[in-house]
């Protein structure tokens, strides 16, 4: 079998690396002639290729930046094979499900990784990137069931576990699962630069800043392309924030308590 | 040597079993006898004793919610004795240090160990919850040099590593620090509420949120007995998730990256 990967990134060369297997034969491109050698050299793909070249494989990976994904697919789309099956990896879906539907590309299945972490490049790639994590799938009514069930193993071959769902609820649901989280660690690094010291911080400082420092070409875009959802789930953080403000500037205890409450107990459901 | 400890929740127990060791004995009380006992059969302390007795150990520790700390002084400035040194644990403190100044307690030194985490009670209690953290001491300019050290002293022994800085700086710091990353897991556990499902996460929102569901009782003392710091934080929370959900409806593409080079910027700094 063999698996092609546009974009040799975090995600793409982690891919690369997590299904090494024998048998496999995986072929990558990177417009990026440094980031292609260092995943080489990384052992993420067996050999580099042309676009042209890597679309013609079994089942293509495209881990491109969010701006350039529909490019690429229109590509891939006139250059792959007739049998090739194509998922993406990028973290907002209606617009791409949107266009795979116009384009009646039903050899393509909507995908989202939900892994990664605050570093980027195929040097952070790891072969244990997916293992333990959902990855969701958000294939159209028409999209080949073969085409789901070629990505579906593979992704359960990267020890992940696929997790079907349309992309309009994907999209609403991680502007608050992923996306706001990061923009809450932006904003709190950004409280916190007006500080003359951080090194006296415990745990919870730790935890909520891990991703307040990614790299903001892919964040702008990743942000921006769920601008709809995030807008809503912003709208209710600066009313949920404004009543924790109220009930301190007031002195509103029993207010304050209930927003904990509500907390404890929603933290509750979430864990079970 | 004896130390005394009073409140025998997380903070307190585990300070307890941070500082067994020959030659030390420790005694501890807590008004709940359910409390007590559970901190004594795990072996944070040797003896429970009534608070009078505690009260007259070499240096004690006050690890009591924010609201009973001020009582449990007036107590323990009672009881003492001749060269009791005491110290506590509250993450607020410009409103107890001046009660010691103007009780002319040079006997007492404000302290706050920057650990913890989201279980409560002693019997989450452990050891090493102090390695490697960061213990801020409080000292007034009148404090006793020797009461200073004697409780650097313990706090080495535990792991920590004291910092000494003023009350006020202390407030704000930690406002932003500790407090708003508390607020802010609240806030996003309380915006996944409306979701039919947070199974898909991935590591941001378990980071972001690990903090979302302390104990309301203990973080409403906390947040309100720092409403003055907080509220600025807050308005200043209030103004960047603005910014962002500005940048994100107006399509502001080169606004919304620019915060994130910010964020980029800060994170790093932070780091060094």
């Amino acid at each position: 079998m063999k698996i092609g990967i546009v974009g040799l990134g975090l995600i793409g060369g982690s891919i690369g690396l997590a299904l090494r297997e024998p048998g496999r034969e995986i072929v990558g491109y990177d417009p990026s002639p440094a980031n292609a050698e260092l995943a080489k050299s990384r052992f993420c793909v067996d050999s580099l290729a042309p676009l042209a070249d890597v679309a013609k494989a079994d089942v293509v990976f495209v881990a491109a930046p969010p701006l350039h994904v529909l490019g690429v697919l229109e590509q891939i789309s006139r250059e792959r094979g007739p049998s090739t099956v194509v998922t993406d990896c990028t973290s907002v879906k209606a617009e791409i499900v949107a266009w795979a539907e116009a384009a009646k590309a039903n050899w393509f299945v909507g995908g989202h990784p939900m892994a990664g972490h605050e570093k980027s490049g195929p040097g952070f790639a790891s072969s244990w990137m997916f293992r333990n994590a959902r990855w969701i799938l958000t294939p159209a009514p028409k999209t080949d069931r073969s085409a789901i069930q070629a990505v579906e193993a593979l992704v359960k071959s990267m020890g992940a576990t696929p997790v079907k769902t349309d992309a309009n609820g994907h999209d609403r649901q991680v502007a608050i699962l992923s996306h706001i989280p990061h923009v809450f660690a932006a904003v709190l690094v950004n409280l916190g630069a007006g500080l003359s010291r951080t090194d006296i911080s415990g745990g919870s400082w730790r935890d909520l800043t891990r991703v307040g420092g990614v790299d903001p070409d892919l964040w702008s875009q990743i942000l921006m392309g769920n601008r709809m959802e995030l807008v809503k789930a912003l709208t209710e953080t600066e009313e949920e924030v404004h009543r924790f403000r109220v009930a301190l500037e007031d002195e509103d205890s029993a207010t304050l308590h209930e927003i904990l409450v509500q907390a404890q107990r929603a933290k509750k459901a979430q864990e079970s």
